[in-house]
């Protein structure tokens, strides 16, 4: 139990954060605090409602002043499908908003939405209307669909549109509404941007004409529902692209400078998506403030920045220099909703704080409910009924012993303890972390030791939660130790025969080649070059592996079956900026090939599409294919509790039952801890959202 | 109008056909035809029921004696979200799947359901449970999840999972219970298969061990629900991988031979989805039969095969010679679902025949309802109303004046003539079809010529339609000819600057560089080696016009952004093919890279990661990057127009209006023709599938 739970009176706030409780007005509305979750993208939208409006209302529970939608479609001529965001074509969109509007404003918080019209960002794969912007192009994506330029009718159109979604937000309860200008995603960026835009007329050429779009959709959303709602407006003033984009020295500070006092709030970061959002392997909490700075000295309104803060010292330090008004937050408030209950309530240290990793983008892409690798309730509120910060007590006086300490044993561990069960985890390595200790220590994976961070002092704060180190155990050992329970989370190892995704059977491997894993790279083993990795995996590994060996000097080649280096990563917004820093450093790419056989000093590659073949010089061989649950130990346990009465439960959980990412760890975890005395069937774990069939 | 429409008695069908129209028995049930729709995706799936209940049922109305689901998950342990199939997760499901049913069985048809536990061939992105199949392994995604071996538990679990999905298929209506074992994406597959299973105990090993699931889930089904529903077995006989997977001289052989009694209906075809599937640019009708023949000589159950038929004769071939007791489709009843009906009512001519292009797979893969380029009303059965046959009677007795004879001005003078409006379509060229004329010419696209027999021979037997081919018009033309209504489908043209996705700016290009366009490719021009080739544009043309300019002797090589060639036709299931030819060819291909400058002897490309610039030799330069619309003459006919009183109706559609895939074309020719007349309102211009909000 952490001190909390006890019943231990919180010490309550720092009087140095007081300052983050201050209100701040907003054209006519008032938020409570300076705590605010800007609008971000989640996998649930229109498509899992009610999944959504828990998730929002449980940020509002935990403090955070505003609470904003995704970016929400508002006309069916411009529309995401099969990507899942909020939705306001017409009234009957209505109820879920208000739905969501009603659980953030239970809690106190104000609700905000993000009404977008995408124009040549997207295809309209679902409407099937041609999509339109300012001038003739080819959408976005890499889709047989072009766009049309608009005539002034189509302005119009547009311009009405988004007066009546204001509307229609202003009838669901919203107090925020936005117009939104940023991430090269919506035409009134497109408008601005001089790539996009070539027309001649009014609504082109210079800035002032390029602006105009933008300008007119806020003068009309202020008349249409400013008398209750703040007008916000969010607007990548830097694209990180030079003189072909807008920039904060350059157009992105003139277009503030021209709308200075047109909206109650300015939203303010770098575009696109990539750059706004980039990961702790690619950027600093904070990074974008050198962007942002000039914009409290352009307007006298608030002005909201984000930078993936956690600290509250470091979102002072931000406003006591004047840089922002408001801390925004999408990241950190996934990960820890209740951030700002915890400042408030004395209890920082309690913070779960974002590591960077863009798990969260990848359920986006996915078109699934968001997920977290630091907070395993995410998505879970509605459907499983999770609350991050609550969890039922233990069904009865047990204990339960939890065998390894990395991801998901150390979030069993601390979940189980919340619940009052008497928990022991033991580890046989010297540190806790598991996997996460080694892989923290890779190039740019530093900030994912907060997994550890967290957890680490949770559990040291219990009394029901006894750690031992260096305590590797028998399967003897396990019955000898009398737990009620006892959850196997020994992980996994990285195979050296090269089976995967591309090969079925072992890569032949002659005697004497020099075949290392990850792991052996990870003990500080040392490779000789020329290394070739092969990697089969797709994530971070062989990448992170590849940069690591490189900046030891080495000559370095990966080869891959994938088009593309660490290609899953595409979907946590990294691909571009790893494959970008892998070729800068020398590593050499061999896309779209298997690896055939390995020999003493060279392996042979074998083309995906003609199957011819080719040698390349390689040392070392390092296969970054799958990896092997570590359970022999929960193997023989099973043996030896087989048919005995009294035995204790046993479970596997994690990397040693289905290897993942870190965040399926710490999930299993969690879900073993909530479901601990409780009956196991196989019906569907989660409240389902059902379709709606028409009777008609 | 048609003759049909016209209230001509149809001549009937010939008897020829009557073997067509005989009943099958499979077990207990009896088909009323062997015109038998195979399952297939189609995007709708849960996520939209009540489409893919009118769609099926629009299937049944047509004449197919037997239409099935798409794969039904049978269990959140195996689930495929985002990609959208059926659900029968527990009975929640039974209604969307018993409206299904009645919509089938309402006319005279059997509903057969396909349940599918994907096993690893799923990542399980929304119930997060760990996969499972015969071994370890990576999930066949590239995504980061691992899957874990089952063990004897797993497999009662999995075979009562199945058991419980085929019993509520049986409250729900269906006749016919599949057992499928096909595609490789299936855990029944994945058992059979020696890539997949390296179990050591009774379920692998030796073939007669790796059928043995296969073989219990078909008992058990029959044991379940054989009462009353037929049991087809799906299985792929051949994955032509020669001794790596099935093959039908080999396992694939041996399987049936050991099952061969066991279901009531054998459903063969050659695996996986890319196999099966196979385009009309890269395989004929019929390409699977040498595979399947032999099923017939192995089992006295009736056999089904399916190879893309749209001949009735072609289908009564295969009867009579003993190849097939069913004739089964998936795309040619996407095409027309109503070919039974227009082979029993002799009516041949009128059959909508499919082109083999794989735009409907493309939409089941963006998770959209199932889009056709030959039948424009797929996927809007429901959600518009449109009826593949049936269509509103004109208005008003008006006239139509359709200007250009390509896809989309085809299909609107057809729905218009067939709405029964005077109908008077002008080409300015030779010959009708437009650019799919002229694309049908390349290599492999010679089927989609389709799109123009069917239409062309349609309005030819329309009294209301007059076709005028070399009619190039001026604005002052179409007013004089004095049209109620002007439609203008004058089509796009490629342009020669570069820009498009890629580039915003025209590439900077030295005078006397010699560039050409896809257009100038197909009207004959010669172009001279070396050939370079910038694909912008991801779909076909880019490697279409290589593969033409290679098998002319030039040296061709394709520059593209994407990591490889024609990268959108992952989503027609051409990727693999068209890069695999064009590499055998000697086509040289380099991915991730820009075009940044032409000259007259070279081009300078530019890595999209590095920008690293280097020289390759270009005597043509050949954009593919975006298409121009031909809309001079709709823009000097708006201006003549307006403000005119009594002035005709003017409006554009297709390419001219936003260039895209020819199916996008047929589809605005369609939709142009079932709205004249209607009030344009910017309303969702269709039903919708809301959202289910849950009220706890």
């Amino acid at each position: 139990m952490t001190k909390h739970d006890a019943g231990i009176k919180p010490t309550g706030r720092n009087p140095r954060y007081d300052i983050l409780f201050e209100p701040v007005q907003i054209g006519p509305v008032r938020t409570k605090n300076r705590f605010y979750q800007v609008p971000h993208c989640n996998g649930m939208g229109h498509a899992y409602p009610s999944s959504m409006a828990a998730m929002r209302g449980m940020k509002a529970e935990g403090g955070w002043g505003v609470v904003c939608t995704e970016q929400v479609e508002i006309h069916h001529t411009s529309e995401l499908t099969p990507v899942i965001e909020g939705r306001l074509w017409d009234d009957r969109d209505i109820p879920v908003m208000a739905k969501m509007c009603d659980q953030i404003h239970e809690h106190g918080a104000l609700a905000g939405i993000e009404p977008c019209y995408d124009g040549l960002a997207t295809p309209n794969r679902y409407s099937r209307e041609i999509p339109m912007g300012p001038s003739a192009r080819p959408v976005s994506y890499l889709e047989p669909v072009q766009g049309r330029a608009m005539d002034k009718a189509d302005i119009r159109n547009v311009r009405r549109w988004y007066v009546d979604a204001a509307k229609r937000a202003q009838k669901a309860g919203f107090d925020i509404v936005y117009v939104y200008a940023g991430h090269d995603l919506n035409i009134l960026s497109h408008f601005l941007s001089r790539r996009w835009n070539n027309r001649g007329d009014e609504y082109g050429g210079s800035l002032e004409n390029r602006v105009r779009l933008l300008r007119e959709v806020l003068s009309d959303t202020k008349d249409a529902v400013g008398d209750t709602c703040g007008i916000a407006l969010r607007f990548g003033v830097d694209e990180l692209m030079g003189a072909e984009g807008l920039s904060h020295q350059g157009e992105g500070r003139d277009v503030v400078e021209m709308l200075a006092e047109y909206p109650d709030l300015w939203d303010v970061n770098v575009s696109d998506w990539d750059n706004d959002s980039m990961t702790s392997r690619f950027a600093q909490s904070g990074f974008q403030d050198s962007y942002v700075s000039f914009v409290k000295k352009v307007t006298s309104k608030p002005v909201l920045g984000v930078g993936r803060y956690t600290s509250p010292d470091a979102m002072v330090s931000l406003l006591r220099t004047g840089a922002l008004d408001l801390i925004g937050a999408a990241r950190p408030s996934i990960a820890d909703p209740f951030l700002p209950n915890k400042v408030e309530e004395g209890r920082i240290e309690d913070i779960r704080e974002c590591i960077g990793c863009n798990i969260c983008v990848s359920a986006d892409f996915h078109m699934v409910p968001l997920r977290c690798t630091q907070n395993p309730t995410m998505g879970e509120e509605w459907r499983k009924g999770w609350h991050p910060e609550k969890i039922a007590k233990a069904h009865a006086d047990e204990s339960v012993l939890v065998v390894g300490g990395g991801p998901s044993g150390l979030e069993a561990a601390r979940a189980l303890g919340q619940r009052g069960y008497a928990v022991t985890l033991a580890e046989a390595g010297t540190v806790l972390g598991g996997r996460v200790a080694r892989e923290g220590a890779l190039p740019g994976l530093g900030e994912w030791r907060r997994v550890i961070d967290y957890r680490q002092y949770q559990i040291s704060q219990m009394a029901n939660v006894h750690t031992y180190l260096e305590s590797a155990l028998s399967a003897p050992d396990l019955l000898e130790f009398g737990a009620d329970h006892i959850v196997i989370a020994s992980g996994a190892k990285w195979t050296s025969d090269g089976v995967g995704r591309e090969n079925y059977a072992p890569i032949p491997m002659e005697d004497g080649a020099h075949v290392m894993t990850p792991d052996d790279i990870m003990d500080g083993k040392s490779a000789k070059g020329p290394v070739v990795i092969f990697d089969d995996d797709h994530y971070y590994m062989g990448g992170v592996i590849a940069e690591l060996l490189r900046d030891q000097g080495l000559d370095v080649t990966i080869v891959t079956p994938a088009a593309d280096v660490s290609h899953w990563t595409h979907n946590t917004l990294e691909q571009g900026r790893i494959q970008s820093k892998l070729m800068k450093m020398g590593v050499k790419i061999v896309p779209l090939h298997n690896v055939a056989a390995v020999k003493v000093d060279l392996v042979t590659l074998e083309c995906g599409y003609t199957e011819a073949e080719h040698h390349i010089a390689c040392a070392t061989f390092i296969p970054v294919t799958m990896r092997q649950p570590v359970d022999t130990l929960y193997n023989e346990a099973e043996l030896l509790l087989a048919g005995k009465d009294d035995a204790p439960t046993l479970t596997r959980i994690g990397d040693c039952f289905g290897p993942g990412t870190i965040a399926a760890a710490v999930y299993a975890g969690h879900r073993y801890a909530r479901a601990l005395g409780e009956e196991i069937t196989d019906d569907v774990p989660f409240r389902r959202e059902l379709p709606h069939l028409a009777t008609e």
